[in-house]
């Protein structure tokens, strides 16, 4: 996740294209630049850091002259965090520049191909790659151009373009990445979202999947795929500049949630390619997979319980036995590493501090260590042995949501290579779960879809004390997470437990009324927890179950079903924790909770 | 644990040795036996089961006449239950009767001698051993002859004797385990607790440790070890039956929390012999021992907590890599069960539904098992391929304490023994471990003397809501069971945490007030955890912290402390749970809670 901006008008560029990057920091802050032409040629600055270090190395962007521009804010992905790294990118000549947002996912196979042309790259970017390519295809009619490009990359992407040559445009172009544009007066604007042009208008074009457009300082166009001209529709946005950068949504949280079907897809797609599991970043060989003989998970928080489900799926699946462990614990419990054993460091940061220490101490022990991480270019990422990206973007709500479901199908991804590789699941069950995960990103936004329904059921609960999630198997592990999420925003003193641990001891809390909310998504286990639901109905509970659609015998038990769609048993944490997290959003919102900054929470712990 | 009553005077003895039987139930109930002299010679009769089984065998005593007679109700420790190990015990010729609540620890060697001597046995009790070695030594002189076997038995014994050949005197010895004489008009009677007597007298001689009484209708007399003749005092019971059953305690809960020290050391000193670890019973060779390279350790509830402790016990001394599940859990996880394997089912009642299920999952797989268990003869007693028996004696109470502190101690031994056997400790460090260990009765003792102090504290916190408790290592898997204890017992919520993971969501929920357990016994960890008491006590949190003598630097940052003494940082467990049983203990009482039944829950689970 990137933020771009670009202006084409009578002013100057740089300090507005500095304003609109301002209001897309949340979308990534670890370097920006930006690209002037200014009437001769195109300038440059880029920095690394944040927006406020480009900032002053241009003074307020008052040594980039010039009326013609591009921006981008970036959140690494392909490439460490750098000068060098930071867009724009541009062709060797300097002629043609491009900001981007998303990934391509093919740039390896094309950059091969341009090298073998000649073509020399600066950088370790997907985007460099979109820049060279543009110069490749350039056939002097720069619509044509990008069209021809367009049909080449594979991924996602929002772009932004200025050619030297076509000095009085700026194209901008979009695949499964946000992008708009902004229609002024005498000048017009592209951005990532609304908020960074808000200032200079408030009508506006949303561009959709393999759209172009082609703005001038008077005259905005709009392409398809085919460079045949289309008609779009102007809106006049209503919302205020705050509610303009949580995107319309009321909170970060809410709008983070909302992202998780593009999380869950960005995460998944780049990793399957014709139906096989490629983790190229991995650069572990089939040998080195097949001695794996034990793993451990260590983590904290939701990372930790993304470990505790995937836990279930090493073994499950692939037979490895696995040991998961809070960070904070294992550091200090001198643990057993055995030859042959790989730590994996789950952290959305990538800098929480007991993780990675722990990491740290594995790597003193000479054991193996995996780091599935976030953020580019973090401490976990840098001294990880092998490191595997969640491509989540930015989360800037503390309590985390599409970091979590990232996390969960990374460690889906790796379990199964890792099944496969050690023969334990045939080509045709790899096919099968390959296509469930596929699925994932549409069955978790129509569960998003429901909102309202959970809502409605939510402000019930505003005035509990006490919640109980109960679950077992793969839905303890969703039952943990559940109640975390619930706590951390809401307040409300929940714990989860393992269905049939309950009666040797938490069932005493039990009484009249006592929400209890069981997730019964494991058929094998369903009539065990539905007798478990039983014991504590009889205790006085009101029960919200959560199970598969079709199970709709728990109706009989459950006071309330929320039903998810069918998966591998193996997914369904995916699909599971959706109504869950909607569940604690609004109890927190019913009870006029601050959602996005809980008391007491920091979003990234990086002190133990 | 058993009980034992005994008769003279001018009634019919079986109707009033059944009637205080029945008064002593709780004390064991796997089966029950009198024997009563007729006049001419020794009759007696056996049942196991309840005693209601042994009542209907005799029609209510009438079966069996005779006015001197013992009686006993047992709790299963050397034996199976069974009509042969069932109580009282005779010499060949069945001229000496006894019945007996202890356990000799050196029955095994004295057993030997006696076989050697031509002596035949009919059960596989240790008591049947005491009844004929007091026809080996029989000098006609039933006094001078229990002495002497005094000087040769080892262990603990509460003993009611009769002699056919002396058949106008009961005796009644006592070393380690209760035993009491009541005084009636023209009869007598003893017993091992008041409530068996309480229907016939209310004047009442405390045997001490030592010491031998001979009562006979009209007369007691007491003498020590040496046979010399000693006074002692009578004294009047005031408390009514019912409280009488619980010793005087309120609650079975502290009654059982007290019998902790006599269970530690029952546990523990028949396993160590000439300074080395023996656990006999368990049958496995060195060469065993030294094959196992994996435990996995499967309970429910506080049994599940000893494994959690145990788990750092086991890695950190004996360096084998230990897996703790909850066995609802781990019977349907599909659990990786690899050669060498050794799973350890740890239960009081041996009776568990999900840990029995676990068990035979285990056997199936092929895996070697141990059981931990408090009653003999119990399925999982049974079925295990190894069983080691915790000492603690029938625990009436749902919330336990004694059986808890039992296994405790029973899985240190057998972590002590494993890494002795592994060459992982010396010499010197199993003698400094097992000089620690000898030391906890004691320690535990006058950890109980404090219970006032607690009960003040505790008073403070009968209105809370919500209360945690946090603890790193071992100190986080006491805050689990004090956690458990506090919420069992007065509907609390309560929830224990890794100390350093609270601050990944939890803390959200420390509000001004809300009161937090610290546990910081190991040494190694304080600081860590001190800072974490900071954190709690920055967001308003009321902190109690339990450290070890001597860590009074606690005292600037927690708002109450209390101190346990020294010991190996590995059993620390058995004492910080003390303050935090009876800290559970007094709230409950303080809210009215009913201690010893605690609404929705059973002792012993014998459902999933």
């Amino acid at each position: 996740m990137c933020g771009i901006v670009g202006y084409i008008g009578k002013k100057q560029a740089a300090p507005i294209l500095l304003d609109g990057l301002s209001k897309l920091e949340y979308r990534g802050y670890d370097s920006a630049g930006m690209a002037i032409f200014d009437g001769k040629k195109i300038n440059m600055a880029k920095a690394t850091g944040r927006l406020k270090v480009l900032s002053e190395l241009t003074h307020e962007g008052a040594t980039l002259p010039g009326t013609v521009g591009i921006g981008h804010t970036r959140w690494a992905t392909h490439g460490a965090p750098s000068d060098i790294n930071a867009h724009p990118h541009f062709n060797e000549a300097g002629t043609i520049a491009v900001v981007h947002n998303g990934i391509i996912e093919n740039y390896m196979k094309l950059k091969k191909k341009l090298l073998e042309k000649g073509y020399k790259f600066q950088s370790d970017t997907d985007t460099e790659v979109v820049a060279q390519l543009l110069d490749y295809y350039y056939t002097g009619n720069p619509l044509e151009t990008i069209t021809k490009v367009m049909h080449r990359v594979e991924g996602s992407y929002a772009l932004g373009i200025i050619f030297a040559e076509n000095p009085d445009v700026i194209y901008a172009v979009r695949k499964d990445s946000p992008l708009i544009v902004g229609r002024g007066e005498g000048e017009n604007l592209i951005a990532s979202d609304v908020p960074a042009i808000l200032k200079y208008t408030r009508d506006v074009y949303f561009i959709e999947n393999e759209e172009i457009a082609r703005l001038s300082e008077e005259k905005i166009e709009f392409f398809n795929v085919d460079g045949e001209s289309i008609e779009k529709e102007c809106k006049h946005i209503e919302w205020d500049i705050h509610a303009a950068e949580k995107g319309g949504y009321e909170h970060f949280m809410l709008k983070e949630m909302n992202e998780q079907p593009k999380t869950i897809r960005d995460t998944i797609s780049p990793r399957i390619k014709d139906g096989r599991i490629v983790i190229d970043e991995l650069g572990m060989s089939d040998e080195e997979i097949r001695n794996i003989n034990r793993i451990h998970i260590v983590a904290c928080g939701s990372a930790y319980h993304t470990g505790f489900t995937s836990k279930y799926i090493f073994e499950g699946m692939a037979r490895i036995p696995v040991e998961v462990d809070v960070a904070s614990e294992f550091r200090y419990r001198n643990p057993i590493l055995e030859d042959g054993a790989l730590v994996i460091i789950i952290s959305q940061s990538g800098e929480t501090a007991d993780s990675l220490a722990a990491l740290r101490m594995a790597k003193e022990r000479g054991v193996k260590t995996l780091g599935i991480v976030n953020v580019v270019g973090s401490s976990i990422a840098r001294e990880a042995d092998k490191v595997m990206y969640t491509w989540a973007g930015p989360e800037i709500a503390v309590a985390t949501t599409k970091a979590y479901s990232a996390q969960l199908v990374a460690q889906y991804l790796l379990a199964i290579k890792f099944a496969q590789v050690r023969g334990k699941v045939t080509e045709a069950e790899v096919g099968e779960m390959l296509r469930d995960l596929k699925k994932l990103p549409d069955q978790v936004e129509m569960l998003l879809s429901h909102k309202e329904k959970i809502q409605k059921f939510a402000n019930r609960f505003i005035a509990a004390k006490d919640i109980f999630f109960i679950g077992r198997g793969i839905d303890y592990a969703i039952s943990m997470e559940g109640s975390l999420k619930l706590k951390e925003i809401s307040y409300i003193h929940s714990e989860a437990y393992a269905a049939g641990e309950l009666k040797h001891g938490t069932i005493s809390l039990i009484e009249d009324g006592t929400p209890v909310v069981a997730v019964a998504t494991q058929d094998a286990l369903l009539k065990k927890t539905i007798s478990n639901i039983v014991e504590v109905k009889t205790r006085g509970a009101f029960v919200m179950a959560v199970t598969n659609e079709g199970n709709t015998e728990i109706e009989k038990t459950a006071d309330y079903v929320i039903y998810i769609p069918q998966t591998n048993a193996y997914f369904a944490n995916s699909l599971a924790i959706i109504p869950l997290q909607l569940f604690s959003y609004y109890v927190a919102v019913g009870k006029g909770c601050d959602v996005d900054k809980p008391r007491n929470l920091a979003k990234s712990v990086t002190v133990e």
